[in-house]
């Protein structure tokens, strides 16, 4: 048994992009070496916004858990399952809702903000209200003391914490505070140069064929001050040094001297990067294929975690029907 | 199988009074004659407004149902359970929360009222506001089409519907519109003539024992206006007359001529009523010795009742969880 639980999870939105594995997966991978982690594919917390259109949701499901575990989310190392999987959840979100103040949830700084960029969806429900109490009971139902969080889901964690102080104090201690882990991932902007995102459409899958990687590159923004190869570049705007860094670490010296020296054109400098991306993630399409023609492999791996998880949760929730005496 | 299923329940507040007996409990006691009925033992509705102090919540629902049985709620011909037992409410309730309107919920009439009515309690919470859901859950997961209701919860069954409306349209229909099933029935006031309730200690107990049933009777208003024996009595003005109504229909001519005649005195009226209501109750009162003396008995009716409840709920949450494909 490792010292700290980690419990994180993501909607299933279907395959991912690399700015997903360079971001959050990466840092899973990471963390599943030290800690004992948990992660949900939150398939109940997708209904909080995409309650009206459902008919993707599990090939979503499909396609994310094959991204996971290309990129080294190793099932035999954490646990992973389908949110709605494990039942005691959804018990916990009732229990925990009877304590919490709606205004801890009125007031929390998201919600407002998401009901008015999520301006064109119907969600002004009960259940979109209850997100963070959801996502409360996700992180207690493992008593994970420790939780990855960017600097915009810090709200929800430090809700969280107020829940658990409230309910320790009115019953029994049963809970551990949860404590954010902080780590600097890398960000990978899309093709465009702007934030790598599903809506921009300027992203790159995970799973993209070799042909797609190099059109996705070919199409990417450079410096737009260096119009002949022998000008002098500037990598600090150009987007394909952006990528370099990400991919080529080892080359990132070299990259930067050509292209300020006006070495190296910037279409041979794609294509060197696009051979260099595909070369690196050749392993996760190979992972993937065999996943793929493998699906009941997929199918064992969450149900073998949900009934991990579903052990551990129901232990929880054991001790808090005995602390609300219920 | 039975042509219609009728959901109802009761917040586990321990002992019930005659009031209740005369006015739900008997009404079930027909309904289960011609329904498939389903009466829950509301305890996660009883956090909404309770969750601070749960202590009594277990011999609260003990001495329920020994109350229910011992008036002729009967485990062979309904199914009596407790809500907590049946995960799957708990599941249906945050499967309606995302696609229940936020202002459906704050604009019920009767959430405003409660939220006056209990000032002292701290119940402004997402528990409470999400009543209604949870209410429409306990109803849906039977698909009960009948529910036994007072004007005051209208309201709710309103909601019901109009939460089943929208995911028979949002998905596939599964579930049917419950109506109320709105039997006048017999409102017994308490001993100092307002309505019988806990909050105004003017109540006597379905489980009262002939010496109290003498004593409460004892100190029942009666005709205000009537000083000696021989004045004319106002029976229509009587609390004991009121009692009459509910315990001694047969006697009631009699009571009534006696009184306006001035022929008996309101000492020997409430003796005779104190001995019939003891008379009517004799066999509720050693229904409810032998179940004393019987706690396992108890245990079975509600883990038999559970298991029941459990199987149907399941089965309509299969058709759920197909129709939201999740």
């Amino acid at each position: 048994m490792k010292d700290h639980t980690v419990m994180s999870g993501m909607r299933p939105t279907g395959r991912l992009h690399m700015g997903n594995m360079l971001g959050a997966l990466m840092n899973w991978v990471k963390l599943q070496e030290e800690y004992e982690c948990y992660f949900s594919i939150a398939d109940w917390h997708a209904l909080t916004t995409g309650y009206e259109s459902t008919e993707q949701i599990n090939e979503n499901i499909k396609q994310m858990t094959i991204d996971w575990i290309s990129v080294g989310i190793d099932p035999e190392k954490c646990t992973i399952f389908r949110q709605s999987h494990v039942k005691q959840h959804a018990e916990l979100h009732l229990l925990l809702s009877m304590l919490t103040p709606l205004s801890w949830l009125e007031r929390c700084p998201t919600y407002k903000e998401q009901l008015k960029q999520l301006d064109g969806k119907d969600i002004n429900t009960y259940g979109f209200l209850g997100y963070p109490v959801l996502m409360t009971s996700d992180i207690l139902i493992y008593k994970a003391d420790r939780v990855p969080v960017g600097e915009d889901q810090e709200p929800h964690l430090e809700l969280a914490r107020e829940i658990v102080r409230r309910f320790n104090y009115l019953y029994t201690p049963v809970f551990p505070e949860p404590e954010g882990i902080h780590t600097k991932v890398k960000v990978l902007p899309g093709v465009d140069g702007r934030k790598m995102s599903k809506s921009y459409g300027n992203l790159i899958e995970i799973s993209a064929t070799p042909e797609t990687i190099r059109q996705k590159v070919g199409v990417m923004v450079t410096d737009p001050a260096r119009v002949r190869k022998s000008d002098p570049g500037h990598p600090d705007v150009c987007n394909v040094y952006a990528f370099y860094k990400a991919f080529g670490e080892k080359q990132l010296e070299e990259v930067r001297e050509a292209c300020e020296k006006g070495l190296i054109g910037c279409v041979e400098c794609k294509k060197n990067l696009a051979k260099l991306i595909i070369e690196k993630t050749k392993p996760i399409r190979e992972k993937r294929k065999a996943l793929e023609n493998n699906p009941k492999l997929i199918d064992d791996v969450l149900e073998d975690g949900a009934m991990r998880a579903t052990k551990i949760a129901e232990q929880t929730l054991e001790e808090v029907r005995s602390a609300m005496k219920i």
